[in-house]
């Protein structure tokens, strides 16, 4: 932690803080400059308040110089993490696709729509059972039913699960279905939420929340891996700005940010990031140019149709379009994007 | 629902529009201007998804027409919403403040807050039990314990009690030590949590998520009275701005604008809504002077020791300051804030 | 500055930035910490590009010491600045109001405006002479001529004016007929004429900008101080967030920010701060509450028939209202606003 | 415009509105819902405020029907706009690069700039030649000395210029070097820069405003093109929000939200959209992904050294590698982008 007083601070007022510091359990490094002194507190405490020190008498700023996170860190692990999910590989470089619709809504639907995805590459299917809406008169999902329409449709077609979890009481009963718990950007700092999840093992897919920085996410990852789990896979979904063309502002600049940062995996959602139908494709482009590891997509064999984000949610064909286009990109790259199915 | 068609659109496409509309159960009134077509869809859908019909070809625009709560919305209910508690009546003329520390920490520390605060003209006592923080590694609260010497220190200087809960799984234990529910910024949009608070009659204390524009937080009041609970206090603590020197930017015209759309008591907390000790007072003076119904104040006996938000809990004797600033301002207004007691 | 090195940094890229800083003309003081290490570099440097240092090898973070303003900052003058405006000390203990339209149109408008404003205590008359407008299909302003009206107006009642300034070219024509030059929220970093403002002596009121931090804002106050020009007023006028029932978000938090930070005056606009007719009292309320040292109100004759921001302009009779509510305000305070005439 | 009433508003008021209308020039079509009454304004106004109609008694909501721009809509025009600038098309397949410093600071420097980037498949050469900085104690550029070696060196190597006009005082002398005149970001609303340019024929390039909505930004094209001047160029360069590890967030849904709205031309610069040299790359990568004309890029042959914005400067050799990467993005959508000089 860098203390640094205002210009002119009597001395007193210094060695005031140099105590405190002290009682605190740091250790101090003074620098006196032409006009302001700077405290270097030795010592690491990542859960200490600093704006304890902020509001002493004559203090101008102070920063916190260890990061908040460890785990979750790059300086802590240096090698991006991987790992295998039933035969699937997070991290490397395999750009995966996760696609199906907002909603589980039936049999039928599920079916459709794993057929289809699994034979353009998509690895895994998406799903939600549990749909607690922003409007109580809304659809609100079909719970387990649901959960066994989308196991099966996966299981028949090769694919992996992921589906929502929102709440501690619904963790045992979900775990028994999916491959992947996914953490909503509602749910982002559900910190009960997230320690129980860390208990586990069982990859946890944690989406941005919408007005979170990314020093928080890190923090949210790190309530996951601080106890025990260390298969957490980060997904910026967009971020809340004045721009109200789009529902949020996909913010891909996290991408090169987050690896920089930390050695997590990072997937984009361009469905939930643009909110509009025909801006997933070029967003979805773009992610993967800007080194996303993955992509999580809406799609819905009825679009129009649809319980749920039926207008972000892309045609069967809209999304074989989507992935020759992104494969083109990852090629690019020197990555790859699973091949279409010789028979589709 | 009004639909604006894009200038030049074909015929077959506004037709196609109309028709799309009618099989959703929409009447419509066609108004064709110089450049383009303007559709009214008559029918009241709170549900309805307005993107469907967005994403349609040539569709330019749509507006909602109906607000998409009611029970939240002036228009349903004309007069301010007042109710008692334990002989306190929100949403009166008097001005009401809920004080207390960010956790719960002993039993002494409720004591001398309760015993301080209910002097003052406070007539709840706030506090946090479970304290699931930004960080892992912080003081995560006292549970049950805590709630225990909450309630008997305001039980002991005739205060209310207000704590938050976070989970359903939470709701009968706090239930029985509480007068008031706290759902917290983070939970603004926990929508299960929101429903079964919402069946029971207790009051609900609904802070507005730092990123939740006005009508998202009257839609989660919606969540709660359509489930039959009217006792709902909304209350604005900061959204997140680009401004940084500031926790959060306190959005005091939320106030007018709540007045305007809801009839609901609206309070402010400018403990959260700035996080700095030395913008508490002049930000609970300007709540009031917006025309607040009440405040929330982080108050402790030793804010440099608390154990959480210490740097933004005032001292008593700011307190103290604080009462009596915000009194004169409420007189100002022909409100009244409790006068202190005559021994103190 | 203050360079925080990657925990685990090797010793050549430490030693690497040292020999950087030292080239640049800093000393520089190393702590080594347990895990980190962290160099404070010492000599004041305001114009130093920090991210110089933040892009080499290994370094983690950096921090700007000395604020990067002097001129504007209490560190460098204590006491609040007042200044005498013909006769009106701003920054005083008297809380000042400017009132009039947003446009000049005529001169029975300016005439029945200042008529009015000057008798309900307000001691400047507003009004734009020159309005380049978000569309170029709108009223653009009456130029000189509009000048002139306002200026007999104003002197006609004893009040003093301020007009905007938008470009170099205009300052020397504005110059004999206003008191005060304002600076638009757009052109808050138009640095060209700020400083062409700060070789002068008459007072600048500079808005700050709808996406500016306090810093910027400050730092805009510093280029026309810089120049000579001390007289510098800060208005606060909303900033752009998520929230779109306001036009902006008045940043009422801003007022007790700069009084710390700044020994300038600070006033604040509800008008444009809020853009809708009835929030602008109970705004006004807050901001007096808050502690600024004046309000800018527009108000109009006749608002629905305004040439510009009429729907944010209040109504005579609702200014007379507005004065009586902050005058009360203003008092519990301490301080003053003029009383109205006895005639009126 | 559509005007919609409050629920039971009584028909006294809502003839108010109607008449109101009327007044205005507008006709006016009346819809009678269940609970609610919809008047929709027949008449193209674009410059009408449309709050004069939000404040009346008993209206809920006002929507504009009309976009408020006209020239720059892609309903008024269908077709890419695309145009010559010296034997270089912009908006077609090509994807065209910028590069250059920041600041011309020297003849060698921009010589050196030059002749690099235009060997690797550059067409523009970009630099300041005045650089009113946020702070008034930086580089404040070489005027009219930077323009004469920044064309010199541009016509050395088969390069366009592009540089930024400031004040209609500077587009004299710009003009007579300059292939394209820069607006920058905190010009996007200086209405009478637009306006004077565009009275001329030149291609103006307008960055879009931190704080701007896409609308705004359109506005600010309208206001050359409504002078006649149809050669403009957007440039999308990053918008303020809450997240500060990037300077601003590079808002690249900007790209398919123009493209759609409008037929103009649309860059990105990922050099101030992130601010750090290490995002420059990717983020490239992902505007020409995401659909972008071209790029404008910060390039120096000393970043170290540079008199501004060093840090997000690229170096020569990753300006190449950069090239090189955006070109097999490019290719993936069937666009080019230059192939570098046989020589190189």
């Amino acid at each position: 932690m860098v203390v640094v007083m205002e210009p002119g601070a009597p001395e007193s007022r210094i060695e005031a803080v140099i105590q405190r510091l002290n009682d605190e359990g740091f250790g101090v490094h003074r620098t006196t400059g032409v006009g302001q002194s700077v405290l270097c507190a030795v010592g690491v405490k990542r859960e200490f308040d600093i704006r304890l020190i902020k509001v002493l008498d004559s203090v101008a700023d102070v920063y916190r110089v260890t990061e908040p996170y460890k785990f979750a860190s790059r300086s802590w692990k240096h090698e991006n993490t991987t790992f295998d999910i039933d035969g699937v590989t997070v991290g490397g470089s395999e750009v995966l696709v996760m696609a199906g619709p907002c909603s589980v809504e039936s049999e039928e639907q599920m079916e459709a729509t794993a057929a289809f995805v699994a034979t353009q590459g998509a690895t895994f299917l998406r799903g939600g059972a549990f749909k607690p809406r922003s409007s109580p008169y809304s659809f609100q999902g079909l719970g387990e039913e649901g959960l066994r329409y989308m196991r099966a449709a996966a299981d028949r077609h090769g694919l992996r699960v992921i589906t929502e979890v929102m709440e501690i009481g619904q963790i045992d009963l979900i775990d028994s279905y999916t491959h992947v718990f996914q953490v909503g950007a509602r749910n982002m700092q559900n910190f009960n939420l997230l320690k129980e999840l860390g208990r586990g093992d069982k990859p946890v897919f944690l989406k941005r929340g919408p007005s979170a920085t990314i020093e928080e996410w890190l923090m949210a990852a790190e309530y996951v891996m601080s106890q025990g789990n260390p298969h957490v896979i980060l997904c910026e979904r967009g971020i809340r700005t004045f721009e109200t063309y789009t529902r949020n502002t996909l913010d891909l600049s996290a991408v090169p940010v987050v690896k920089k940062k930390s050695h997590l995996p990072i997937f984009v959602d361009p469905s939930h990031g643009t909110g509009i139908r025909g801006k997933v494709i070029p967003m979805a482009r773009a992610a993967v140019a800007a080194g996303a590891d993955g992509l999580m997509i809406e799609v819905h064999p009825d679009p129009p149709n649809a319980a749920s984000d039926g207008p972000q949610s892309l045609f069967l064909e809209q999304f074989a379009e989507l992935m020759h286009q992104v494969r083109l990109i990852a090629h690019a790259l020197d990555r790859t994007i699973r091949e279409p199915a010789a028979a589709s």
